[in-house]
């Protein structure tokens, strides 16, 4: 097994990942860990067991929750516009510098409210290791998922970007709400269904279509289990048609996450007729974490 | 005391109104019980033990999910457009006629989708009776709640209407997701400052504008006790805009519900340039059970 060059972490709410990897970015070796909502203020102590039989003087780049105020050490927001330099300078630094944690970004989005994102920047960063002609002209990338986050770079450089709670609202109504009665998998027709329904009356309110998730299957158009694929269908075409309409109509969007959600989300966008491409979001956080780890590199 | 002349019901999913009525309509006594969901299947006996004390020979007139499948005996919904006299003709016997009960509404909405309800349709028909002038020209009712309705009249007929799961979504959001992190009241300020910063933009998604509720308490412009308040804005508004969009603007629209409830609304409403007036739901609803209680009786 070749050396261990550098440890990249993605240390998130709910789950922390570390890779052990050469000094070509290869993985050599991985280990999972509880999230920093679950690490108890043990952020170092959960580290250090961890990666006790890796090289110890590898150095380690982190992101995500860890440098928020319940993480390890707090790493203040970068304010868009952002550039990979950027990101990478204002990383906070823990035990000598060996240890580094990735700040989030802040943005003052279109609707002149505050917005931030923690871990998502670092994907943008991999994305643009990964596709190099994503580091031209004015992109759209999405990171769906609980927060969905949407980011418009120019020139490789983080512009701005907005969030939408659309995998929250989606957990929420399909675990705890009435209009969704009997829970079901999000299987591709009924959640077709749902994108058609909206792209009927797309410039409906989200608010005056939700009931249709319950009334339809009252009324035996939809089946009972159908109702949870439904509410996606409504819920993704929202958070799609929203983005387009604030950040700009573009011909492209770029999905980053998990292969499951994104290819919901590109589903989505072809009936908004928005092609898209995806990468998976483990693949995108270590390339970010990366090419942090060389940016801070190439400063010493 | 009179004697009872009428027993009126209010039996929805969670609690049950019973009233003893004279012969004009004035309650003479009134008890309480457990709503549908709660009685298990024994509405005949729930009914039977409130109005043991009460004048055996007294019809009754209920309302609500009592007429659900998960009722007493289900009462198949009327379709729009809906006059008092059909809804009272449409009202299912038991008892030889001694008890009805009173039929939901269904109608196919603006978005082509079918819409119900049940247990509101008495309250609007009450409304008709306290405030007659409802009864002529264009009228756009509205009973806010967990499911709001909004129920577009034409001469005393309800044309169609529309649901919005408003109170339902305030209340998953505001007691389990991560947006609001500190559950506050509902002050006036807060809650205004939800409807000022939704009218800034009126066009917006509500996906897109509901992360403010947490990026605005973590960047300090709202303290976190406010973010309820402001999330009840943020969707009242939202509402609002919508039933406007939808099913057209009016000057004026009345309000059915609890003074808490509607008094927000009629500030929302005022926000977007509507004036409103408003009864208490709890005199509709009786307004109405004695409204279609005297339908059925001139009709014998």
């Amino acid at each position: 097994m070749s050396e261990g060059a550098f440890i990249a972490g993605d240390w998130g709410t709910s789950n922390l990942r570390l890779f052990l990897c050469d000094a070509h970015g290869r993985v050599l070796d991985s280990a999972t860990g509880p999230g920093v909502a679950g690490s108890d203020g043990r952020c170092a102590e959960i580290f250090d067991s961890l990666t006790s039989g890796w090289t110890a003087t590898a150095p380690a780049v982190l992101c995500g929750m860890v440098g928020s105020n319940i993480g390890w050490m707090q790493a203040p927001y970068a304010a868009c516009p952002a550039t990979l330099a950027e990101i990478a300078d204002r990383s906070v630094s823990l035990r000598d510098g060996r240890i580094r944690i990735v700040p989030g970004l802040s943005c003052r989005n279109r609707f002149d409210a505050p917005d931030f994102m923690r871990g998502e920047e670092t994907q943008v960063l991999g994305v643009l290791a990964l596709e190099p002609t994503l580091r031209h002209g004015r992109q759209l990338l999405c990171l769906p998922g609980t927060h969905s986050k949407w980011a418009l770079l120019n020139e490789g450089v983080v512009l701005e970007f907005l969030t939408a709670p659309t995998g929250e609202l989606f957990n929420l109504l399909s675990h705890h709400s009435v209009l969704v009665r009997e829970r079901g998998e999000v299987t591709p027709v009924a959640f077709r269904n749902g994108l058609e329904q909206f792209a009927r009356f797309p410039r409906a309110r989200l608010l005056d279509r939700l009931f249709e998730c319950r009334s339809r299957t009252l009324d035996g158009e939809l089946a009972p289990g159908d109702a949870t694929a439904f509410l996606s269908g409504l819920l993704i075409a929202s958070d799609i048609a929203g983005a387009l309409e604030t950040l700009g109509e573009v011909p492209e969007v770029h999905l980053i996450g998990s292969p499951n959600l994104t290819r919901l989300y590109a589903d989505g966008l072809a009936h908004q007729h928005c092609r898209s491409n995806a990468t998976d979001g483990s693949d995108a956080v270590l390339a970010g974490l990366m090419q942090i780890r060389t940016q801070l590199s190439g400063k010493r």
